[in-house]
């Protein structure tokens, strides 16, 4: 699997009157680094959603894991891989590294999601297209 | 001027390692109670925004003094209300009380705006309608 | 089980561009619901951390399911309460409904935390106290 | 003066429903981008509160300015520096920069705050120390 890095800097409005990292922050990390998984991987998401007409990469299941906390000034790594592709699913993992130590880890699952024809207010999966699966895969398909 | 009131509770996740409120959380409730002062003025964004054609009212000035600090589990009343209105933006004020007493209070310049017609990837300043600014202005027009 | 509700009104702010609730903010809902949870069952959380001599009731573990998706001006009712207990460490299910019909599913392992007198820079799970747990399994203690 | 400068990237999470930055995150960022004053300037925050015995250095007055949109994918630069230092407080000018054009501009007016010895639930505005004053000026004391 294609694995991406993506380094953080915690900063003091992430944290919480306990002086750590509020955990809900590390879900909006999840999705920056989901977000540098496809750009690391060749597919920067604006242009993808749009040359592939779909709305984005909507979540519908999401778990984590806080194993140490940090708190501002403390600079921590990411790596994000996809663990598993459905049909129109994928589960991308995510590992926070605190001075090499894994801190969290969380798991997404993700759909590739286009307006639903039917009632365009509405999302709908849609089959992952192949050359997007072999780049996650760390596959070059070009 | 229609006055606009709305209570917000602030909540631990609100607040920073000093234990006070993290400052860019107050621009969030200015957010808020400008859509609360359009509903509570009759107009719901959401509604307002698709049937007169525009995309938001988007920020181009803000100010904001903050006299005293707020912890999680404080009540704050906010009060907003319309202090000027130009060709095609307005001056919002918000005034946060702690106990009565003012303790931040901001000044919101916002445009009413559209998709520029020449490039539809840009928004373009329209006329404020005159029923929007007459609700706003706390006269009923219906 | 107590069972505590909580309103809560989406806020244009909430949303990214999809249209639709950014979900880290579904957990700072939980957080939010959690604190809720507290204060209906009668310990509002910064008198019951300074009684009780604990930092917080840090988060170990957190899952969500994400039904249906929301947008601004959707206003969502969530039911909260602890579906297990541990020594140190209790389980909060919340559940987000939209118009009856339910939307956001999660659950919040979270832990009993003070200082650990070891090293006070590192949180420590202590035993929950009865009166505690009493008060969150709906059985009033006084 | 010295000038301290950062990087951001703008994610899909930090957009509003109209596709743009949401305007509060602009003060996270200069809030971060006056952390990264004080690190690049040479005192970490967190060494530099705890050695100079302050709880932080809290915003008393804030203003902004908003030139043109941006949104996810955007990089933007920041050049943040000293304006002006007063008795006990000092302005903070923030410059994002978009393709080398100005975008947004803030001026964040903030206080050199300790624990008021009267009452430690207060804060209290304490004279800013000459070599915190030499540094950020970009006169090395060393």
């Amino acid at each position: 699997m294609f694995v991406s890095k993506k380094t953080i800097l915690v900063e003091w409005g992430h944290c919480d009157p306990a002086g750590i990292v509020f955990y809900p922050q590390y879900l909006m990390w999840f999705d920056a680094c989901t977000t540098a998984l496809f750009t690391n991987a060749g597919m920067p998401i604006r242009e993808l959603f749009s040359s592939h007409g779909i709305v984005g990469v909507p979540l519908v299941d999401v778990r984590a894991r806080f194993i140490s906390s940090s708190t501002f000034g403390d600079e921590l790594t990411v790596e994000s891989d996809v663990q598993e592709f459905k049909r129109s699913s994928f589960v991308i993992r995510h590992q926070f590294f605190k001075s090499g130590k894994l801190a969290v880890e969380g798991f997404e699952t993700r759909v590739w999601a286009g307006r639903n024809p039917d009632d365009p207010q509405r999302l709908k999966g849609l089959p992952l297209p192949p050359d997007v699966m072999a780049r996650l895969s760390g596959n070059k398909t070009e």
